[in-house]
C-alpha cells in the first residue's frame, strides 16, 4: 500500500514536471514571437496550450484518484495538495504566455527603442528561471531553492516598474505609437504575473516540505 | 462520523461564503476610491485584505484537517477540493481589489470623460455580481446559476475591449495624460481578472456537483 501510493505520487510529480517544462518552453517561444516575430514560434505556443490544458485535467484526476483510493496523511497528503495547487499555477503561466503571443501577433514593436526591447526578454528570462527553480525545488523538496525564488520576485517587480515609466515617457513623445506601446506595458504585466505564479509555487513547496504555511508571512 | 464530517464541511463552506462577502465588499469599496476618491474606502480595502489573507490560511488548514481526519470520498471529497480551489480564487480577487485601490490613490481621474468613467464601475458591478452568483451557486450546489456566470464573462470581455480602444484614442489626443490613462487600462484588466476568477469558481462548482471537469471544454 505504502509503495503503491509512492508510485502514484511519483507519477503525479512527473506529470507536474512535464507540464512545467512545456510552460517554460511557452515562455521562451512567446519571446521568439516578441523579438523575431517568428510565426512558427506562435503556433508552437498555441499547440502547447492545448497540451497544458489536457495535463491540467489529468493531474487533477490523478490527484483525486490518489486521495480517494489511499486516503493519505501527513507528508503524502501535503504533496498531493501541493501538486494540485502547482497544477493550477502552471495552467495560468501557460495562459500568460498565450496572451503575450497573441499581443505579439498584432505588433512588430519596430518603433520601440532597443533598450526597452531588451528589458522585456530580461523579464522573461527571470520569470522562466523562477518557474524552473520553483519546480526543481518541488522535485527535490528543496526549501532553500524555493526561498531563492521568493527573493527573485523583487527583481522582476523592479524591471516591471522600469518598463512602465520608460514606456509612458515614450508614449508622451510619440502618441501615434500608443497602441503598440500600451501592449508593451501589458506584456510586462504578463511576465510579472508569471513571476507571481512561480512565487506561489515556491510557497506551496515550502508548505509541502515543512508543513508550514508561509503565505502572507503567517506564523 | 457522517454527521461530524458534514458539520465540518458546512463550517468550511461558511468560511468560504464569509470570505466571498469580504471580497465583494472590497470590489465595491475599490470603486468608491475610483469614483469618489474616498480615502476611508481605501483603508477599508487594505484592512479587508488582511482578513482575506487570514481566512485563506484558515480555510486551507480546515480543509487539510477534514481530509486527514475523515478521509472523505466522492461528493464530500469534491466539496472539500472545490472549497480549496475557490479559496485561492477569492484571495486573488482580493489582490485585484487592492491593486485597483492602490492605483486610485495615485490619480484623481479628473480628466477622464464621464462615459469611460462609467464603464469602469459597470465592469466592477458585473464582476461583483459574477462573484456573488458563483458563490451562491457553490452554497446551493446550483449548476444552472454557475452556468449563468460563465455566460456573463463575455459581457465583461466586451467592456474591457471597449475601454482599451477608447482610452488609446484619449491618449493620442492628450498624451500629457498618459500616466493616468494607462492606469485606467490597468484597472479594467484588474476587473476583467475578477470576472475570470468568478468563472473559475463557477467551473469548480460544476465539478463539485456533477463530478465533471468542464474546464477547457473537456468531455
Amino acid at each position: 500500500m505504502k509503495r503503491q501510493i509512492q508510485e502514484e505520487i511519483n507519477q503525479l510529480k512527473a506529470k507536474i514536471l512535464h507540464m512545467g517544462g512545456v510552460a517554460e518552453d511557452m515562455i521562451r517561444f512567446s519571446m521568439k514571437c516578441f523579438t523575431e516575430r517568428e510565426t512558427g514560434a506562435g503556433d508552437r505556443v498555441f499547440r502547447s496550450e492545448e497540451e497544458v490544458n489536457r495535463l491540467q485535467i489529468e493531474v487533477d484526476e490523478l490527484a483525486c484518484r490518489i486521495l480517494a483510493l489511499y486516503q493519505p496523511e501527513a507528508s503524502d497528503l501535503r504533496a498531493i495538495l501541493a501538486a494540485m495547487k502547482i497544477n493550477s499555477e502552471l495552467e495560468r503561466v501557460a495562459d500568460q504566455a498565450v496572451n503575450i503571443t497573441q499581443t505579439c501577433t498584432y505588433h512588430l514593436f519596430k518603433e520601440v527603442p532597443v533598450k526597452t526591447m531588451m528589458e522585456i526578454p530580461r523579464m522573461a528570462a527571470i520569470a522562466q528561471e523562477m518557474i524552473k527553480n520553483s519546480l526543481d525545488a518541488f522535485s527535490r523538496s528543496d526549501v532553500e531553492l524555493a526561498q531563492d525564488v521568493l527573493k527573485k520576485d523583487e527583481e522582476e517587480d523592479t524591471l516591471k516598474s522600469k518598463v512602465l515609466s520608460e514606456v509612458i515617457g515614450m508614449i508622451r513623445r510619440q502618441p501615434s505609437q500608443t497602441n503598440q506601446l500600451v501592449d508593451l506595458i501589458l506584456i510586462s504585466r504578463n511576465l510579472e504575473k508569471i513571476g507571481d505564479h512561480a512565487t506561489n509555487i515556491a510557497e506551496d513547496v515550502i508548505f509541502m516540505v515543512l508543513g508550514k504555511d508561509i503565505r502572507h508571512h503567517a506564523q
